[in-house]
């Protein structure tokens, strides 16, 4: 099959990314992170972070799933996560509307209310943006960041010897996307629809703008559920933990954003052996028994979710030894999950019978 | 009607960006050009400004016009335009792509080529980006950009006395435009199809990549179609005049993206009187014979076009004096279409009875 034959499906996010890498050549002398988290570009005598990310229908989310504010704060919140995962401080954004013509204005006023709370909890500035007609509605961010702190933290720099650390509950986004998915077929697939402005269901309908009843009984099933859809819906960046780290000087840094699984990979794939110790993988009760329900073993439903928006990191022996297996960074808690050893690159997790290399999903575009 | 109930199709690009502006509020100190071509941010001791721009499947091409070649260069030449609009220097670009999956993967590195010559062109790195899986294909491109050679140029600032000025063929774009309209309506409508993939006729169907013959005997009709179509499939930002203007120290400036009698009225919308003197325009008799047979008065061409990536822009009297009726910016030819004038701000044309308000087209999202 040649080029031309090839549809990105059949190629993937990354089969995709890596031939447009290799188009594009080595970045100009300055210009760091490329195929990280964010680009980083030289601004003077220090550095810009530079970030996108989208929202589209269909894709990243529905109408019948999410009220406008939240996404519009998950929009954000997403690049706010790739600030975070640089060790860089998020100044600027950039917004980007494609409104189908019937999308109604109060829609779009509370895209922007949600992006605006994000934005100044953030200290973040709006500063312009863009809006255009198309058939999907899709929700574009495009952020700028600085680095008053120190240098960029990047993927690779694990090194033998260094520990693991997630923050949060990886998995738990996707938790609450099965439980709306599953809420969804439970109720004939309506809430998957996506003509959106004729379902008297639509979370984007005129007021009253409170949480529809058959979202709320979902969130009051339990604790877990609550915090899986609240984790789903309107995830909030790490950048307290992202600032705390710095002190700890992360040997690498990336955010979750297609799963445990798929991001280690990423961190391996900068030359790294990394090895997971399934023991110590965050499985609270509650978060194993919500997993039970949705069918999931609650290990496999912590390594391969996505949309955590967690930060993923390595650090120093013995500042690993400082941090302990669980720390706090700013407000929130984060798990030694395992170590980087030397030999061959790749994710392994530890068993009884050794170290086996660990293979299977995450969140994949193109899938 | 309530806002709850107003849809963006009726309040239009603009009734929406003015509703989003007053949610956004102020912008924070330093910040410049909000609601300008681009953001200007400070950045140390200087400024950078942010600016994005999105090319949508269905609103701004047809696969069955462009080339994907076309749509990359197209896609980042709006971006530079208006960089060049606020008298800036682009530095860095960010790429987001809309795919649908069965989008080849031949097609998209196209478009990345045609992006990157633009780039190279331009001295202008891609340092990152994003795709993302959707049904409407769109490209997304956010630039950087900084200011060596003195302050941005805003819309505002026109004064009683300066004169006006527009860069090379105003509307010229537009007949480009129509002329591919006019094709595809006597061949049945089928250059409009969205389908693509499964239509013979496919300009980003598998190689042989020349130009389909169709496309080649519209351009070799007459010079003025195959410059029209030129301007409108793949337009050069006007990056040249940009930087030859600064000596001239523009009292205001903008690029023409939604047609000269809109965009005079963005300038005017800052508080300025300008008077349009109608035998001024550039109406060359090549041009003005296109327009005709495209149904078209030619000064109402020049007027009502779209996407033209010109550059207008306001000088003081004595600089006007120096210019000329006809300037040569860079490489590129400029002309005095009219001046400023004190009183009632708006956009006007000279005529033997005295001067009248202009109003009507130009291009509008939504409308």
């Amino acid at each position: 099959m040649t080029g031309a034959e090839l549809t990105v499906a059949r190629v993937g996010e990354e089969g995709l990314l890596r031939r447009l890498a290799r188009l594009i050549g080595p970045p100009p002398a300055g210009v760091l992170g490329v195929g990280d988290d964010a680009a980083v570009v030289p601004r003077g005598r220090g550095a810009s972070l530079l970030t996108t990310d989208v929202m589209v229908e269909g894709t990243h989310f529905r109408r019948a799933w999410f009220r406008p504010e939240e996404l519009g704060m998950k929009a954000l919140a997403a690049n706010l996560s790739d600030a975070a995962a640089m060790g860089g401080r998020p100044t600027y954004a950039l917004v980007s509307l494609i409104l189908p013509p019937e999308t109604r204005v109060d829609a779009v006023q509370r895209i922007y209310r949600g992006m605006l709370r994000v934005a100044r909890g953030a200290r973040v500035a709006l500063v312009g943006g863009n809006v255009a007609r198309g058939e999907t509605l899709s929700v574009s961010v495009t952020l700028t960041g600085d680095f008053p702190y120190g240098k960029p933290a990047l993927r690779r720099g694990a090194r033998p010897g260094d520990r693991i650390y997630v923050t949060g509950q990886p998995g738990l986004a996707h938790l609450g996307f099965l439980l709306l998915l599953a809420e969804a077929s439970e109720r004939g697939g309506r809430r998957g629809s996506r003509t959106g402005t004729t379902d008297p269901e639509d979370l984007w309908a005129p007021p009253p703008r409170r949480e529809p009843d058959w979202r709320a009984a979902l969130r009051r099933r339990g604790p877990w559920e609550a915090r899986a859809l609240r984790r789903f819906l309107a995830p909030e960046a790490r950048l307290d933990a992202g600032r705390a780290l710095r002190a700890h000087r992360p040997t690498s840094l990336i955010d979750v954003s297609d799963g445990l699984n798929l991001d280690l990979r990423h961190l391996a794939g900068a030359g790294a052996r990394l090895v997971v110790e399934p023991e110590a993988l965050p499985l609270p009760a509650g978060f194993g028994r919500l997993a039970g329900k949705l069918g999931l073993d609650p290990a496999a439903a912590a390594l391969h979710g996505g949309e955590d928006y967690e930060l993923l990191f390595t650090v120093s022996p013995a500042t690993a030894a400082r941090l302990g297996a669980r720390a706090v960074l700013g407000d929130t808690p984060a798990h030694r999950i395992g170590r980087v050893e030397a030999g061959r690159p790749g994710v392994w997790t530890d068993g009884r019978s050794g170290a086996t290399r660990m293979t299977g999903g995450g969140f994949r575009h193109f899938g």
